[in-house]
């Protein structure tokens, strides 16, 4: 039964590239390529690809493909990972008091849209719990105060650690993430703010939205960096707004918004569909 | 024959507006009502109204109106307009070097979507001047160095004046205009900015949202008040761009987004549709 | 404190309709209008009216209110209904094995966006009643066959009539409701169907879009009448597909406009939006 | 100077297709690969490729690749054909009395949107020669009736084929092409229908939409076969309506959707990024 994998490369753009991996697949593992997507950017000077492809070699391992790759990921300088089908990756979802994001993933989990495992549900406040225990994933509260903080955060990677977590979900998860979290985690960490990025960064945008009488609010699904709302954006969504929209309805029809844009990040991340690079992402959907 | 005509009143909101309006046009005029539409900001207590009617009344004037209208605007303390619909507008577009947006609103023009008169088109450059001699329409050309423009711009209001112009386009217009020149046309100069304000406010707003690496792009039209960019916004759309589309087709993305955001903003206008308070719009579209 | 209704009506055009219904309103229960919306038909020569209001007279009671507008509608020959906000509507959820539009409803209900009262699940399947039961909301089994068909239907309109229902919602209910059943709830049954009408009416809508090539695949939610497929258009939204979409990520993106133009159409029913008339809706939204 | 070219290559479905044509490609011409796309129809065991390459070869020419490329494609049983960036093709524009579409098209074509020579414009109509003669490119005025049908459509395509065109577009030509026109060029008319197919084909698509009581209204670009409005659809968009836009609106919003959907299809086309079979459309954008 043949193993289905995927090939995630970037580095300097230079010619022979889609040779040399194409023919480094096809000759080492006698592979079939089911997808195969590959972009340059011209400006900086860089190139993309990723390979979905099927083997039947037996001796096609993650140490295997390690050692014979090693040699052209050095010749052409590249980041690069394999990611195996087989492998389901597990999922911690952080969350405080709105639950529209949490219900619409579990949700969707439950249907089969995402090929993931949700360890656990994480949040400060109780109110997540009754829907965490209805679709059977272990709910931690970890309510945290100015003093308690560091701890609790402490306690929060351990528990991560301990479920050997591969990516975490901020679903309106409402405290910010201090540098350690963050750094423990680079590019697996999504997060959904409820604005169109760069546009009402910060607290309350919504209300900054409605203030400034934009015809469109937004929202936006990305990576989690150092900078606050300021990492790589995976996706954005919009919805048409008129003067009949106060506040609640505005903040309703973003709720529609939030959910859209955070679950098509999670599942293109989880498909290996990403990549990430000078603070942006190339998706392969 | 009867006689149409557009009321609007924006005024602090109090019981008994809709009715007393109502009331006045019925009893002094026997219009026949065609639209209605009013709206409310209860975070502001204002009042919005707009009501489209005929009548037949001989003695339905400008001068009448105003006369028998002004003690319950009194009462109300009203902001309002009465705008006859066989008036047309006299509109000017000033235009540079990229002629989109120019040949769009001229072709809609000649389609006839904007019920106005087109009295001329200004530019810095030579670029439209075939344009406006196909489309039948006066060219001026008026360049200007940081020197000449006290002198430029004073004769531009000056033409403006002559023809009494009632609306300024600017159809990707790049110098900015003197505030007193903001100031002869308050709500009444239309701009189009090419980014989703108020998000890459300044020049090259597509630079801007290609090196962020959003995921959808867009443009904005709005009043030119003051503040560079930052007037009521009167519409605005997106695009979906990807990691295909580098700057160039970027651009050209944004071009349909210019086109559609301006002609929709002017369109609203010469309809009488647009109501402006506290830097927002309220459209009755 | 005040009570607050609308009022609903649409007639044939004509002069001094909204004069007649504003002057009514304020002169016998000295209301304060707060949201007025109208519309005509200019081809079939009809009226429509919404008004929401609040007052404080004490004589303002559903039968007074008819005694009293009865002249006025008999006048104008108006179809009308006054609706009090306190009432909170009766609502069934039919659902067959697909739970995406239940789960979105019951979670939206949860959130507080419907004002509504869901008084019962019902289901020719089992697999709702998990879902029913976190949410507090009674479920009720009846499967039926072509031979039991009858007398189940019977059961559930029974079943309907003792809990008051004054919505049916067809949240992807599998089964085509009978000619009685229909007429039992005129304009008060709302279907999702999954394609953009009239495109792909009947079985399969999905695949049939897939055949077909279409670039935007649709979803449509409307009043059910006799005529399969073909009541009043309540809402259709649409979302762009490519060729990377098969037949089973075009049913997951199919999926979520099935979500939001069942709930916006929901909503918009509870909240007295719709007008329906001559196989479509006026929606004062 | 390299040379820029595009190969396209659709086949049964086989291992070892992607490697195949790139070693070709880069052992024989030494390409430089710039762009890369494939597609599988899993349902149908299809395979669809999209390979822009530059190379610097001097043995890199029509002939020799014919020839050279010949063997694999052979093997695969593959219906290819390359596609020089040099080579600018021929394109008419047949149009009648609406002139949005062409308006459009031709100011497009002198901002550089679209790599092709308009090579002239025919019409059964006199008003769109002055926007022709503007642009600069030669009308032909080829009125027809009943009678003298055949003998106009002969001319058409005598004059076709004196210009080698490759390209026919369809901008508003309200006359329905015999099956023999249809036959000379296969996927290489493009025309644009005023709804959203296989919404309301035939005439006065948007009467139809206005009558069904729709939503959204939309139009397609497709290419033209024998049977009407049956053709591969190669675009499609769509437009929010309501019960404010009656039948002039309405036409005028499709207006813009018929520009866009028809101008993307035609710098697809001319760009070689759609792949047709069964009556679908790949496009590599």
């Amino acid at each position: 039964m043949p193993t289905t994998a995927t090939l995630l490369v970037d580095c300097p753009d230079r010619k022979g590239l889609v040779f040399a991996i194409v023919d480094f697949l096809v000759r080492r593992y006698d592979v079939n390529i089911l997808h195969a997507d590959q972009h340059q950017d011209a400006e900086l000077g860089l190139f993309f690809m990723r390979v979905e492809f099927s083997t039947e070699a037996p001796n096609f391992t993650q140490t295997s493909f390690e050692e014979t790759f090693a040699p052209i990921a050095e010749q052409f300088a590249m980041n690069w990972r394999i990611e195996f089908a087989a492998a389901k990756q597990n999922v911690a979802i952080f969350v405080s008091q709105y639950l529209h994001c949490l219900a619409d993933l579990l949700h969707r989990h439950q249907t089969g849209e995402f090929h993931a495992n949700v360890a656990l549900i994480v949040s400060n406040h109780e109110s997540a719990r009754p829907l965490a225990e209805f679709y059977g994933i272990p709910f931690h509260h970890t309510p945290m105060t100015a003093t308690t903080r560091p701890e609790v955060e402490a306690a929060q990677l351990a528990l991560l650690s301990a479920h050997t977590i591969d990516l975490v979900i901020l679903a309106r998860y409402m405290q910010i993430l201090s540098p350690k979290f963050v750094e423990t985690y680079p590019r697996r960490i999504i997060n959904v703010h409820h604005s169109f990025l760069p546009a009402f960064t910060g607290a309350k945008p919504y209300h900054a939205a409605y203030a400034r009488g934009v015809k469109l609010i937004g929202a936006t699904s990305h990576y989690v960096t150092e900078a606050l709302d300021e990492g790589p954006i995976i996706e954005q969504d919009v919805a048409r707004i008129s003067q009949n929209d106060q506040l609640p309805s505005l903040i309703q029809k973003g709720r529609d918004l939030e959910r859209m844009v955070l679950s098509r990040a999670v599942q293109w991340h989880l498909d290996h569909r990403i990549l990430s690079y000078a603070n942006k992402t190339v998706i392969f959907a």
